[in-house]
């Protein structure tokens, strides 16, 4: 493992410097990754409200000052626009780039978004004996589709996109407090089994990700998922947006364990 | 008891009708009490941000649509410009007003913020045995400017405001226990102990409310506290804000026992 025990800032720096463009997933075991969604100021504040209005499903841990590239809080100097492996820009809801630097892009009235990511909460169910069948068979996470409707703010509306991991049932209580000590990262399940009652009718066919194997003697658990405030994003068309490439997060420099605090 | 056994929608019906104008301290238990903050919407970018950046001295409740009087979600249908037994209004950072109705003040850009608040936890430290002084006393919280700064946000910025409730030894690990499990209503304290940690001179001098006593065998514990908003709020001297007169909350719909969810 090249990167072995490289801290969060020794990662960002291979990032930054253009040395590491790949997925992030179990780069730095322990600390947290977040998303990324960057505006212009004037669709910030509807933004912000949705999130507020969302907290399960859209758990902010950092919004910058407008204009500013650089963390204050999760990850102290990195550099929003360097430091993530890879971007995507979309333009009017239509995406029109990837780019691994978008500092040439960038300008004074942006602000950038950091949203919690289950990630953090995976690595305690798996310290605790509680499967996480995606990552056993190396797949991308099962995301739905659902009839739960969002609380919408401003120009931002949609209903909440839910990841879904099959635990035995013995264990799903164990599942739900584990990830309810952690809001900041999504935090306790929406629904627990028939997946009918939140409006998905195939869990073989998942509308984000991969379908993942549900054993005899497990239960479908579904978790609020951070594509939901993309999703909501996406539909509103803005005219400029950045967002981090799927599984390409910004790696902070806060540990897992203090997220419950 | 008059009020004895009212829903928070019948004693609403008496606040609008001004047949109710006292403080709320005591009314529907068992239901949260919130805070409220107007301001015009050019501020409400910053003030939502402030409570982002500072959750645990600001914990929103519920954020309004920019004009509507009325909420939503913690109590569907209240009109925010009535169902409050006594608001103040300030203008460039003055106190110019008292009012029980402030419909005829209300403007189309102005944005509600309806901010947690400590009743609801103490209602929970009660019922297991722990004992909370200024109730036993019949006074006023003590509150204290801090050393401890907030995170700034656009115009807002300040030190934390925090109260303080002298715990017997035995409790305190038990009153951290309960009110963290409650983090929409400040939470877990920030502190425990020495008074001087965080540039609190003399407790028998509280900045805001009314000093307690403090018997032997008891610690000072910390919590953040709701008036940290409210002065980060008055130092930028907004040209147009209304909050709630202390004291005189909004009686939501909202359970104290389902904040922990």
């Amino acid at each position: 493992m090249k990167y072995e025990g490289f801290t969060p800032a020794q990662m960002r720096e291979e990032i930054r410097s253009g040395r590491f463009t790949d997925q992030t997933s179990g780069s730095c075991p322990g600390y947290a990754q977040a998303n990324l969604v960057v505006l212009p100021k004037e669709y910030a504040y509807d933004f912000l409200l949705f999130a507020q209005r969302n907290p399960k499903a859209c758990p902010l841990l950092e919004v910058t000052d407008t204009g500013s590239r650089f963390l204050k809080t999760i990850a102290p100097g990195a550099d929003i626009a360097k430091d993530i492996p890879k971007y995507r820009l979309y333009e009017n809801g239509v995406l029109t780039g990837e780019y691994t630097d978008v500092s040439a892009l960038w300008r004074d009235d942006l602000v950038s978004f950091l949203i919690g990511c289950s990630f953090s909460f995976e690595a305690d169910l798996l310290a605790a004996d509680v499967p996480v069948r995606q990552i056993e068979e190396g797949k991308n996470m099962p995301m739905y589709d659902t009839n739960i409707p969002c609380e919408p703010a401003g120009v931002f509306h949609g209903n909440m996109v839910v990841s879904m991991r099959p635990i035995p049932y013995e264990l799903v209580s164990k599942a739900v407090q584990i990830t309810a000590s952690m809001p900041r990262v999504h935090g306790a399940p929406v629904h627990i089994g028939d997946p009918e009652a939140i409006g998905i009718r195939d869990l073989s066919r998942p509308d984000y990700g991969e379908a993942v194997t549900i054993k005899e003697g497990e239960v479908p658990v579904f978790w609020p998922c951070g594509v939901t405030p993309q999703n909501a994003l996406m539909r509103s068309k803005p005219s400029f947006a950045i967002t981090h490439a799927p599984g390409h997060m910004l790696i902070s420099d806060v540990k897992n364990v203090n997220l419950k605090y």
